[in-house]
């Protein structure tokens, strides 16, 4: 299959912060879109734009050669895939279904199994990047699935990504995307018990970056998430809700592959101790309430 | 007191694999330099340069205007500075006593209180940047004390590094080096959890880096540690023994301030663990070991 603008029906579930400016982008690009989110309203200024809304997602798979997908949770995604109504079952033969939800690994091989079984490409795509990312088309993009589908499929990722990098089979995109999470979870607490000792020990925060930040113990965290700590802004980035399901999902498939995650673990209980404290809405450097009022 | 090459004697006390670096940099800047080091022969390259060998830190002491110390553990820093032939009870009135040990804030404040007592200008100033900064002269060099002896030593530090930032009273020194070594002590476990993981999961670890380095997950750590990891080489940039060191002072210290920090103690023990098990020679990356045998 040839993707290219005016050969190509692309469609795009889940029209999110992140999803609605991913699937601007195939729009921008020239592509036939259609789109369905739960919330109608949200695909107004797509459709404004001149994407065609479908009302269900098994009649945007009836309508598409490639579809991508942006919701909210593994449970989620399983219904849509997997559902009676769901892609799957209604995808055109030979159609692309890319999944860039934060999902289960496991969940992602068993799409790739029920694809297969009916001629489709399930490919799982999880992204990193964030709101900003996404609006600016740079995302890094994380891939499982067939080598062959990536690069057919490249034209339209790199509409919204930078880095697009092919990760091995069914599941390594998520998998991928669980060491970005893994490797972020650690290091926030590290962030935030440098922060809180530091006000503790009455340094000015401020300065204290200034020695640190460019060193060993320097980090995108903490360059982009002490300052806002500092400046008192909890405002979310990246919400502690999200960031607890994907630690979540982490944690379940380290616990199949006999990972040891204590990190992990630690820093997931923490996490869940501040939502129960009604954090959840704010980003992921509110976990400094954890350790102090700063 | 002005501080310029042929004005002012400069002492350098421990030259192990920093101390020498950092002293030989004050030798090439054109200061008269004193010596004094446990194992005597680690000074004969500097004395071949043009260094003075003096036999005992008071003996050092009582011939030089400032004196840099550069030695192991807290109880070497306090023996050094309040024994009875120690630096204070043997210095000029008037001398610079700069140490640059990572040791203990409360220690640093008692070698500070000591030192005003008998007109002794006390800093402490311990250093980030490891064997390569020492070498290069590009360390961040953190200092508590007062602002205007950071500004009359400034010309001798800019010999050794280049982020040379006064971090408060006597102690704020070493209280930015805790928050520094808090920050990388939970980030080394995220990311040997995230290598870990992704070698569980059939990844190819250095394809994960390709798609995470650049973006939230990313930290110093994880682009230049996470490669030696995938590459099998645990040898020291920094030492584990040494690590568990710094951690242990950064716990004591936060028990005192009541500062909660479960990452650092978790990191801590795991860290300790391994050194049981014989890694303590080995560097900060061999944590892998605790997850696995990548």
């Amino acid at each position: 299959m040839v993707i290219s603008p005016g050969q190509a029906s692309v469609g795009f579930i889940g029209l999110g912060v992140m999803g609605h400016s991913m699937a601007g982008h195939i729009l921008a690009g020239g592509y036939d879109l259609h789109v369905y989110t739960r919330t109608a309203s949200k695909a107004e200024e797509l459709t404004g734009r001149g994407a065609v809304w479908q009302e269900t997602p098994a009649k945007l798979a009836q309508a598409c050669d490639i579809i991508l997908t942006m919701v909210g949770y593994p449970q989620d995604v399983e219904e849509l895939y997997l559902g009676e109504d769901g892609l799957i079952a209604n995808a055109r033969h030979g159609a692309y279904l890319l999944d860039m939800t934060t999902s289960s690994p496991a969940l992602a091989r068993r799409i790739g199994e029920a694809a297969d079984k009916r001629g489709l490409h399930a490919l799982d795509a999880p992204v990193s990047g964030g709101d900003i990312g996404a609006r600016e088309g740079r995302l890094s993009i994380m891939i499982g699935g067939e080598a062959e589908d990536v690069e057919v499929l490249r034209p339209i990722l790199s509409l919204m990504g930078r880095q697009i990098v092919h990760q091995g089979p069914a599941g390594a995109g998520q998998h991928t995307k669980m060491c970005n999470q893994i490797a972020i979870a650690s290091n926030m607490m590290g962030v935030c018990e440098a922060m809180a000792y530091a006000e503790s020990a009455g340094l000015d925060p401020q300065t204290v970056l200034k020695s640190i930040e460019s060193g060993a113990a320097g980090s995108w965290s903490l360059s982009n998430l002490a300052p806002r700590i500092i400046a008192g802004d909890l405002a979310p980035g990246f919400y502690i809700k999200h960031f607890i399901k994907d630690m979540g999902i982490a944690l379940e498939s380290a616990k199949e592959m006999n990972v040891s995650t204590p990190g992990l673990s630690l820093a997931e209980a923490l996490y869940r101790q501040l939502a129960e404290k009604g954090y959840q809405d704010q980003g992921t450097q509110a976990l400094i309430r954890y350790y102090s009022s700063m």
